[in-house]
């Protein structure tokens, strides 16, 4: 396993450039912090927004992926529908993929879940905890009972997904809602994890332990395989009796 | 539950129109065969198909359906993406939804999963097996230790499909495969069952066994729920702190 | 359908009759506030305690019942390991099984469950609100968002369980913490229904909503089916090759 | 992650010695011929045997065991329940555990998973064909579509078990059945991997591939983590209101 973990972290890149309390939190945009914040030996990190052309995820960006990290939120309607697919293609193909926060939204996400993915939100400075359900799992390592957060956007149940494959966090808000905020999924050949921390205005993309989950959730959804789609019309293993017909 | 559940019987129908072989077991077509053999006091079952205004799928129709089965195979391209988000839309409000064999690859079946849904197959006359899983559920009430079906295409693992949250049925074929033929799933507040068995060129809906699974896969997805779909700014049900911010 | 389902509850009947302030919400005992409070023409409610012979549950009880409710606390280490033993078997050949509040921790749920069921806990007056994850599961008919509970024991995560078949509820509790609060599990042929509120110092068997819950339960989990454990020798359906030898 | 796995292969080792058919295939016994056909540098790999004193599974060896590799079969009733509990608690504590064929019926698999583990089977030389159902999972890496055994004791449905949290490989039996016949569990903080071949009268242990699907599992199932179970009374994180009484 010498080999880097190729991360590509996309952001939208607008709230940064348009409210001036998120780009006093993030001056260099949310995809740097986090690049930044989950930098290691192992990952070899890069980003894109949307605004690039392809919006930063070329066949070649894709193709040299291991793992997608996503945030978006005002301008999901503006991610091209064929780079949607493309993304989805790749996702079944074996890439990872980390949803955060707003992107519960995304057109990638709603394609790869099936539903609608709505929620409950309220944007009022709830303290927010998210309690660790799955101690032993790669997404919580170093992670103790539970990750505070002290002001925060709420989400609130019922959140319109599948049953996750597995649960990670549960959240708990202070004005008294919960929210299934760490999820994994599978589909295809790839992994899906969903992390429900993020508002761009709050800087919760500079919680030290907000970093960690997502360079774990980066390390377990990467499986550096690519296995391409085949419905191949298949020969008998075994004789058929012809008594059948 | 003294109310019918509304069923509705929705049919390609072009192997019958085209195909002298289709047309000589399925005079009707298919979707006849299927609601008569499903009928029953406690279902009021309907039929429609591709080639009726909007597939006969108005959405007068969809809001008074309260179980869709789908079969499609060759024309699944000509299913109209606007209809195909209304069903979706019907499904995750409540509606059942029962896709039957070559509906695996159609758009309805793929948007609720998110996956390629491809497998291997073949057309040689494969004795069929399919072996019960779950002999207390409701969709094999009535239903011993397996079906079998002289003949019948072979599909193959890997199915590509995200893990099914109830697994009922698993086929044996004499060529040497297997496949995951009975899947239930949750999407939304609707309830999905793909069943396998079903190809155009076999009396496969002429099999009591067949359409008795069908009849309870029926009763088992029809919740007679519908719940519309928001994602609601949500007032604090708790006082916030001030200290937070 | 016309046939009731035989509901059984059980409660260990201890803590009513050795703490005043218990004996003073519940002076008949919780399992008769319970089946009062399901009472319902469908369904034939009993009730059997700790101290009875066989604690009430005899092979002929046993036998005639299609759900069993389970109340224990302080003595479950009380309970005749042959009658677990005998619970288990039925559960697992298709009776229904209930566990409320600190049955978490009896002999029969960690016998189905096979991990230590273990959790946070607080007696000091929490509110707890739970939030319904499942609007069209049965067992939510009739519940709305969620159900508030003015003062509960806490539990908080991690309860040591396996992943739920289906999560129903989440708790949200004054004191901070989070919980899986209506857990679904299938084991053999049975269907469990884990529910969490009920400590023996608040009237929560009173409460309209908590009833209602415990109601729909009985009714998803009654299969009226049993199913004999065996382990056949099975003879081949098809001719084996003598050429493997 | 340059420290070894340590690997505990734990064998009846009955069989080789009363079965001269056995004896030839095994004439060191199981245990030695998965230890050897396992080993590898990353892997520390020991055996163990029924008839050593504690079954060769004293406390010092649990503790120091990361994953333990179970093969049981006529001798299940001479396991020592205080062995099984003490490996039952590890198991939760974030031991992984490989159990092999007919381990489906030894005490440790049944207590972890709370069923029966009954299923049907025949000795009569079947073909067996394993299909992989999760080409880009950990415990297929290096396996292809399906795993082909010439002759094998058949396994088939319905196999009494809790719905895996993710199903590997499905068996095809020439006689006509299937089998879910790489299952994997979460239990606690451990790691499960039912894996059905390796009848004592074949050569199944001599397989590479059957060798390599047990290696993989073996660094799937290893955590290195123990966490110790406990059921804390748990001091409130926010302030609850007086109110509430």
């Amino acid at each position: 396993m010498s080999e880097k973990i190729n991360v590509m972290v996309w952001n939208e890149y607008r709230h940064e450039k348009l409210n001036e309390k998120v780009k006093a939190i993030y001056p260099e945009g949310m995809h740097n912090a986090i690049a930044d914040g989950i930098k290691a030996k192992d990952l070899n990190v890069k980003t894109a927004t949307l605004d690039e052309p392809e919006h930063g995820l070329t066949d070649e960006v894709l193709k040299n992926t291991d793992v997608l990290i996503w945030w978006g939120h005002r301008a999901h309607g503006e991610v091209n529908d064929e780079t949607v697919k493309k993304v989805q293609k790749r996702v079944l193909e074996g890439m990872g993929l980390i949803v955060l926060h707003s992107g519960h939204f995304s057109k990638i996400f709603k394609a790869l879940m099936g539903t609608n993915c709505s929620l409950k939100w309220r944007v009022a400075d709830d303290k927010e905890r998210l309690w660790n359900l799955a101690p032993s799992h790669p997404i919580t390592k170093g992670i103790g009972d539970y990750i505070e957060l002290p002001a925060e956007e709420m989400y609130g149940e019922r959140f319109d997904i599948p049953e996750p494959d597995k649960l990670i966090f549960v959240s708990w808000f202070e004005g008294g809602e919960v929210f299934r905020s760490g999820c994994c999924f599978e589909r295809g050949n790839g992994r899906i994890f969903y992390f429900r921390p993020g508002h761009e205005t709050y800087p919760t993309f500079r919680n030290e332990q907000i970093l960690k989950v997502i360079g774990n959730a980066v390390r377990w959804a990467s499986t550096k395989i690519t296995i391409t789609d085949v419905c191949p019309n298949f020969q008998p293993l075994e004789k058929i009796s012809s008594k059948n017909k």
